[in-house]
């Protein structure tokens, strides 16, 4: 299915040479699908109307030139529903409550803020009440790797950041600042983060490109006393994990014994196996453009040196061909196209494949599909989509309402659980294994899991009262 | 008068013993004003209420002791009521719109927000339209120099940083995001404010001590396109000439011929000088410590030096004592009691005096009042309040509305005539030569004259449809 789009085309229709219906139908007949109407100017004469048109992105200037040759029609403007719906940007700092008059302004500004400081100032651990710390995280970029774009920069970096704000905020009650770095350096972006963090009670970081990516969440998470957690990492690895606990379920097969393949050991990938490994599992292959990783070898990166240590207990060497053989599950979070059939009929039976690279996955689903008992993408158009939506709302709502110092692995697996746990038995199938975006049970469940275990590992420093 | 509070006592009555009305005689006669009630919890036997109590600060603790003898009455809890009001902070970072669906979610998030980023990445001043880059400021500290309370630390400046920012949006309409550094370095400050300017439209700096402000200020304003302003200099310098210039009409003296002396040559005092240069002021005398300012000599900061070479036309020496002798006009922003009525009546006629350190002016304002003309303090209390509120709003409306690349010396000039103009003719007296900072027409009179003034000296990147 190629992904459509939508314009908003603002119309002077002379009602003597044309009607509505004229227009209508040349828009359909060249594809497009008129979704809303909005009259903006109406004369006896004339009428001035916004079309909403649904359309595939290559019909676009086929319909525009279909509407403008009907005589007595004129394109005023025609703009794009998303670039409108960016305009501006797409979130507003608000009060809380008005300030009306001089006696409000002296309770939220001098001179009655000054007892408010100075609290502050006598037991630093305040500002987790009397501030925005208590529920603000900032969302972390130096748009180097931004979706499936790359190094794109920091301006152009901030509407993805922006859109992760709003779901932070919709979805999980967390208010979440944009902040895109104009830096690409490691130290220089650890600075920066630690410099600002008095003002945040939590560090989301987003799309910062592998390895650097490593470091400054290790340096960050040691060295400020605010949960800090890189999104691209985590968030996709405890998913994938929500996803794989079900898949598992149906084809009645223990994680800690089955055989994982995953290709594409790079930020996703690393966190991807790290989780496996806290929540039990034994046999992981990790495999990149050197194939299989086998402890006793020397990689560029300390990541891959760790990882080769901790996985692939059996010593598999070769590339996927080879290390796929007899695999119950694979899992890519790398290139499309890099997923075969014949990779696939050489798993074992019950075979699951989370082909995850975006915005195409490693293998075409069509293609998968007759071989496997389970798929899922990350894709919305297909089931089963492993979307970091599902994670990074409750986590961090869990986080704050506990005022966890960091969010640990055990916090993770407690996430990957709770997610997994929305599924109930009797809707679990192959064809739902993980719940959708907008299910509102999900930050609900992750949030009661994130809490318990910050609370059970001692990183919590405040006890939410339902959890006394 | 004793600034007051307020506090909010949680009371539960027995109502066999009691009555309200014997509650709140105790209160009264211990010096508090029950000034709102509500019920919490009633039943037949006991009531539960939280009144809400003005009172001065020093009969706290009596209004509690008299009340909690009371038989019958309960006391369950008390709260401040400018502590309840920074409870979480008193800000929150709100989506334009809902995301309902997967439909709306692909607008702002993958896949549609991929060609807003494109288009950004391609033309990086669509940051500009297509982000909250539009409209959004950081207020930013180090917490080096907050209120009158001095090297307070980031977390406990924040309440006044968000305060801020609730005003940037309730009175001009701007977003600002409040951020309080740990670093007091001056290069740090500069990097940390340098990297984060991505996300950002402007950079209003705040309670930063002196003389590091200065560095930082002028070299962001070199190295940023965006405006950059310190508002405890400048927005303390542009209100002090709105307020001068209402002054000298009432007295008839052009600012031309004005005999200035000003006292305190920090933060505010450099910049309300170079503000009176730039209205067109030539005899402006600067006192400090060590005296009057003189061409000639050598002063420890750079700042100094600067305005020692740019005033005291008549090379004027020697302390307040002797220049303040036939002058028109006494500025302070300086300390507490440095003003004598001695000093005043040594004045010229007519005599204008500004006494505005904080929060106790340089001479007690009943004290002044006999011997001057016009006095103008910092406090809401007076008449004639001096209050930055005045111009942040407006200054940052216009700016942000014609993309402004700096806020310069004319477009200051232009804000301070804007706020004088709003004190119209038929209402300027001695006691109202300042609009008050609810005053709706501010903002808007502000914007439009800022507007014009970085149109006209060539800053504006952006003409705003009614100024073409």
């Amino acid at each position: 299915m190629a992904l459509g789009t939508s314009m908003i085309i603002r119309l002077e229709m002379d009602k003597k040479q044309v009607t509505f219906g004229e227009v209508a139908a040349a828009i359909s007949d060249a594809g497009g699908d008129v979704v809303a109407i909005d009259v903006i100017h109406a004369s006896p004469e004339s009428t001035t109307r916004d079309l909403t048109v649904n359309l595939p992105e290559t019909v676009r200037e086929s319909i525009l030139k279909s509407v403008g040759e009907l005589s007595g029609v004129k394109v005023v403007n025609v703009s794009d529903r998303t670039f409108l719906a960016h305009l501006g940007g797409k979130i507003e700092v608000q009060p809380k409550f008005p300030v009306k008059n001089r006696e409000d302004l002296s309770h939220v500004y001098t001179p009655g803020v000054a007892k408010v400081c100075m609290a502050i100032h006598e037991d630093k651990q305040k500002a987790f009440s009397l501030t925005i710390k208590r529920n603000m995280i900032a969302v972390v970029s130096d748009g180097t790797a931004v979706l499936g774009l790359g190094d794109i920069g920091p301006e152009a970096a901030m509407p993805v950041m922006e859109g992760k704000a709003m779901l932070f905020k919709q979805l999980g009650g967390v208010d979440a600042f944009p902040i895109c770095l104009d830096t690409k350096d490691t130290e220089e972006i650890i600075n920066a983060i630690k410099w600002m963090a008095p003002s945040f009670g939590g560090i989301n970081l987003e799309d910062i490109a592998s390895p650097r990516c490593f470091e400054i969440e290790r340096r960050l998470t040691e060295e400020l006393d605010i949960p800090v957690f890189h999104d691209d990492q985590h968030g996709t690895a405890v998913v994938v994990l929500a996803g794989l606990l079900n898949a598992l379920r149906i084809v009645d097969k223990p994680l800690e014994n089955a055989k994982i393949v995953l290709l594409g050991v790079g930020a996703a990938g690393s966190a991807c196996i790290k989780m496996l490994l806290s929540a039990g599992a034994h046999n992981v292959i990790a495999v990149d453009q050197c194939g299989a990783l086998v402890s006793g070898e020397e990689y560029p990166h300390d990541m891959w040196n760790w990882i080769a240590e901790h996985t692939n207990p059996y010593q598999e060497r070769g590339g996927l061909t080879e290390v796929i053989q007899g695999a119950d599950v694979f899992i890519g979070v790398s290139r499309p196209g890099l997923l075969t059939v014949e990779h696939i009929q050489s798993m074992a039976e019950d075979r699951i494949v989370f082909a995850m690279a975006n915005p195409n996955p490693e293998i075409e689903p069509e293609l998968a599909e007759p071989h496997v008992r389970v798929l899922a993408t990350g894709r919305s158009d297909y089931p089963n989509q492993i979307n970091n939506v599902l994670c990074f709302p409750g986590i961090f709502r869990g986080a704050l309402d506990c005022r966890a110092s960091v969010i640990n692995e055990e916090m993770k697996v407690a996430a990957a659980k709770a997610i997994a746990s929305v599924v109930k038995e009797d809707e679990l199938n192959e064809l739902y294994i993980i719940p959708g975006v907008f299910n509102e049970k999900v930050v609900e469940y992750v949030r009661r899991g994130v809490v318990e275990a910050a609370i059970r590992t001692g990183v919590a420093r405040r006890t939410p009262p339902e959890f006394r």
